[in-house]
């Protein structure tokens, strides 16, 4: 396998591991072994366990379509919506296992490590910016109260998001999204007074 | 020490490390040490960790301060916020790091460990019950928005807290428990409309 094929092995084979496992869980040979590649290649590509579960959640990350948020072409709530039915479609497809990599790494993991709590941070940064910024654009729209804070709602709906993952998984079944999308889209997500 | 100290013993060291290192990190050793008990001693007590974990959840519960919600002598929102506040606190106090057990556990095991599943699921449904009980005692107080369905919103919020846990954590800072209180308080669990 040539080197960089068998980095790029690695790396599928850590967010699948570190998703399905967790962290701890998740071990270099675990990975390694779901990689199809020696145990001792790993220190070539990856300094550390941690190195490669930071370039995991980059992977991850990726995976999540979140610059669908930013794409026009459908009213930007609609989008929105669909983006977390994606992502619940996913959870579902899954037997309601795994969650979300970026809330299990900082639920587990995130207090341990400096490196990954950054990473953890970051990626849930970038992630709520783009959910403001559809936030903002309904607000341009006319289709948003104006009286919310884009911002500060966006990192409230994804906080959301991570937990209901957590009680989807806990109780497995779709209740928790429910609960999630009619809280959300039909709550607080609604247009403004007088409007219709 | 007695058997029941032993056993007790062995309880609180597991709620403290598991909740500071969560379940895969904190190995039978660590809690026995942390216990000062023989490792030996554990399976006089305990049929396996996952055992232990189920009791360490309760008695991790019981510190919430759940009963509190249902506690009359404050108004009943009035009460929620206290109960979150406290909750706050607690995590300040640690410099941001632990969370929530049940959040923990739902996210590192409850995918492996149906015992821990049921728990976590069992725990959070209680706590949302409670919850669901003072969002209906507001509304029938006229302090509530009659149109939320109380239980579905305690469950959302419940759930919107695993997640705000998670993000301040991973952001080392009170900036996502602003963000929690202000749209709950601030936008979701408001007035009927026309009081003030």
């Amino acid at each position: 396998m040539a080197r960089q094929s068998m980095r790029e092995a690695i790396v599928d084979a850590a967010v699948a591991q570190f998703h399905a496992k967790g962290y701890n869980a998740a071990g270099v040979k675990d990975i390694t072994d779901a990689a199809g590649v020696p145990k001792g290649s790993f220190y070539n590509h990856f300094d550390s366990k941690e190195s490669l579960a930071l370039v995991a959640l980059d992977r991850y990350g990726a995976g999540l379509r979140t610059h669908e948020l930013a794409e026009p072409g459908t009213p930007p709530l609609a989008r929105l919506r669909a983006h977390f039915e994606f992502l619940r479609e996913e959870t579902a497809d899954a037997d309601f296992t795994r969650g979300c990599m970026f809330g299990n790494f900082g639920a587990e993991i995130g207090d341990h490590s400096e490196t990954i709590r950054a990473g953890v941070r970051t990626s849930l940064g970038l992630w709520a910016s783009l959910i403001a910024g559809a936030l903002a654009e309904a607000q341009r729209a006319g289709d948003l109260r104006a009286d919310l804070d884009t911002e500060r709602t966006a990192r409230f709906v994804l906080n959301a998001w991570e937990g209901t993952l957590i009680a989807a998984r806990s109780g497995r079944s779709g209740e928790a999204f429910e609960d999630f999308f009619d809280t959300v889209f039909g709550t607080m997500l609604t247009p403004p007074p007088g409007t219709s």
